[in-house]
């Protein structure tokens, strides 16, 4: 299958790359080295060394005597979009190409702006794209489980039937986004639909949990292949970030009481479930939506975790409490469907002692490339800025 | 009261600043003036012979003895907006300075694109300025009842109590929008009740029905204060449409079986409602939907009152389906609640015989100014284009 990778450079698309590849897909990424860019603005960087795109591609080649397309632009460029299009004729599209950071989006209005702009007008260009030039070709496209907050009811897969004053029907999900991202992702959903609806497009909308562990089967074949690992309070995942702070004896940071509920998955499974969605595309006109994710866990027992492996490991780790700097509910119900790409034959990878241990592992391994300071909470969901700051104030603000 | 009426050179926007100013309140308004480029853009013109916002507001001065000042500039420039905030420090902001046209969001991926940056950024820039300048200040925003599409079940305000699986929550109301242009007020909602939970901003979304009528009390004071009246197929809303239909003897254009149904509004409504909603804000914190609508009817109802009032008129009318541009269900369930406004004081102006009367003599009044190649629809939802196209191609595309 013809398969076309939006945002292939980064923490998830780069693997997913890999794997589609690996499976006998013929694959071209797009990429715009955003990502990366905003490493340089935070002053962050990946605690695994990663290499240039060209590098990775041409290991990637040499390996394995496979060839995977690059296309260097911006989809907010419309013109770039066709051009790739109309040259590699996808059969399915992954969009990974969106800014996805809850806290990136509240440091000010600018990244606010920035961000539901960029999401919006590219997934915008994408279905346009797909209208135009490719009318048959399935659009797989990331959503995010934070598009449903916490309800006091279970969350269903998109859907829910509802019952009301003697009458039926299935409408979308209430959605609760609690980030200028989640909400970007949320308005995205609804642009999607509607344009299965009009134009017949075939969708998959995978709301996928947090996503943890950097390594896949393919990465895994040679040291230039090695994916992102974020730990930075901006970009780190949870689980990724309490690996690192354990790694360098930092204490693990806990937003407020801790008992924020998430679905959480292995980028393992990440990329199996692309593959999944890929291999059994949505219907003409089908706005199609599978929550990806695999376990429930609070940070406070992930936090728990991290810090029961660090004891076995011998480092001293503890648990930290600080204020939340985020606007949620720190205790809450959650219970989160997730059936539909079991039933398409994911065999989850369930996170075990083993993993959490080599994840510690991997960062003591790069501990040296940690820098603490970019570990603590800085953007509060109260005090968004309006005006830009420079990183030497957002320092100061955080003192 | 201060309040300031972003869009106020608008069809809604200018009578709510005549009517707020002429019951007590301190009037300013913003406007790029915008609505009117679109005109020339699309070949059209108000049926009603419009003043430059200059002359509207001196007149009302000389004639009222009130001052409504005025800011020109777009919302989109923060820093444009953030000045006004400061120097006019309002009350309340009533918000309707957005692409308010369905059809015109679906011509092209550019003017979808346009519709959802224009709207979504702009709202965020709102949001942003009363937090950061104004933070008690009530956002009054203008909404449509076209975010919820036409569910199976009974329509209610904003939120809904949803019983499932053995608990209960209520939640914001699932949304079926039918264009880009009702996404984006999709999108607007999402994010002002974010903004509301995390920034403690009062607001109040005033979901709108179709508004028709263009005389209020203030508009009718002098010639020179007289308010749009659209009737081309991209701004014109469906009765005024089909008044100026009758008055030329041109068939009223029902869109596929009509049965397409619809809350519906006088402009005088639409006056007292933002007056309803200034004088009872809502708390810090709150995000409060109002369904705002008097009546529900369905497309062809309307062409059917419309047909008898120009029997009366001696006029000619016939009334013609044509083919649905859009994409809806032509016959549905449909009722939505519309208690809220209400209990705050509306005293509704019901649809009667002598309205659509008076609608029709207005269009008979300025027949002259009718180009009948603006009443059919060129527009179309299954075919939005990629690329922008000329006016005359558009005309050749409707031949």
């Amino acid at each position: 299958m013809r398969i076309l990778v939006l945002g292939g450079d980064g923490y998830c698309g780069w693997p997913t790359a890999l794997h589609l590849s690996n499976r006998g897909n013929e694959i071209a990424v797009v990429d715009n080295f955003v990502r990366r860019s905003w490493d340089h603005e935070l002053g962050a960087q990946t605690l695994t060394p990663i290499r240039p795109l060209t590098d990775r591609l041409r290991i990637w080649h040499r390996l394995m005597g496979k060839e995977i397309e690059s296309f260097v632009g911006d989809i907010l460029d419309y013109e770039f979009l066709a051009g790739v299009m109309k040259e590699f004729a996808p059969e399915a599209v992954v969009h990974f190409a969106e800014q996805r950071s809850a806290p990136y989006s509240m440091i000010d209005r600018q990244h606010a702006v920035f961000t539901q702009m960029n999401n919006v007008v590219g997934t915008l260009n994408v279905l346009f794209a797909i209208k135009e030039f490719q009318p048959d070709c399935h659009l797989v496209k990331l959503g995010t489980m934070g598009e449903y907050g916490t309800p006091n009811i279970d969350i269903e897969e998109g859907y829910i039937r509802i019952q009301h004053n003697g009458r039926e029907d299935v409408l979308p999900f209430p959605k609760q986004p609690g980030s200028f991202y989640h909400l970007s992702k949320v308005h995205d959903s609804h642009n999607v639909h509607f344009c299965c609806k009009i134009w017949g497009i075939r969708a998959t909308d995978l709301n996928q949990g947090v996503v943890y562990g950097t390594v896949t089967d393919e990465t895994a074949l040679d040291e230039a292949l090695v994916n992102r690992f974020d730990y930075d309070e901006v970009f780190g995942t949870a689980l990724n970030r309490f690996c690192v702070q354990a790694a360098i004896e930092h204490p693990l940071t806990i937003y407020g009481e801790g008992g924020q509920t998430r679905g959480f998955l292995d980028i393992r499974d990440t990329v199996r479930c692309i593959e999944l969605a890929c291999q059994n595309p949505a219907a003409r006109g089908e706005f199609r939506v599978f929550n990806q994710f695999t376990e429930q866990f609070s940070v406070l027992e992930l936090a728990q975790m991290v810090h029961t492996a660090g004891q076995r490991l011998g480092l001293r780790v503890v648990v930290d409490h600080l204020p939340d700097p985020r606007v949620e509910a720190e205790q809450h119900y959650y219970n989160a469907k997730h059936t539909k790409l079991a039933q398409l034959g994911l065999k989850p990878h369930l996170l075990s002692e083993s993993l959490v241990d080599s994840l510690v592992n991997i960062a003591m391994q790069h501990r040296d490339r940690v820098d603490p300071a970019l570990l603590m909470p800085r953007v509060n969901w109260r005090n968004s800025r309006n005006d830009r700051r420079s990183k030497r104030e957002v320092a100061i603000a955080a003192d």
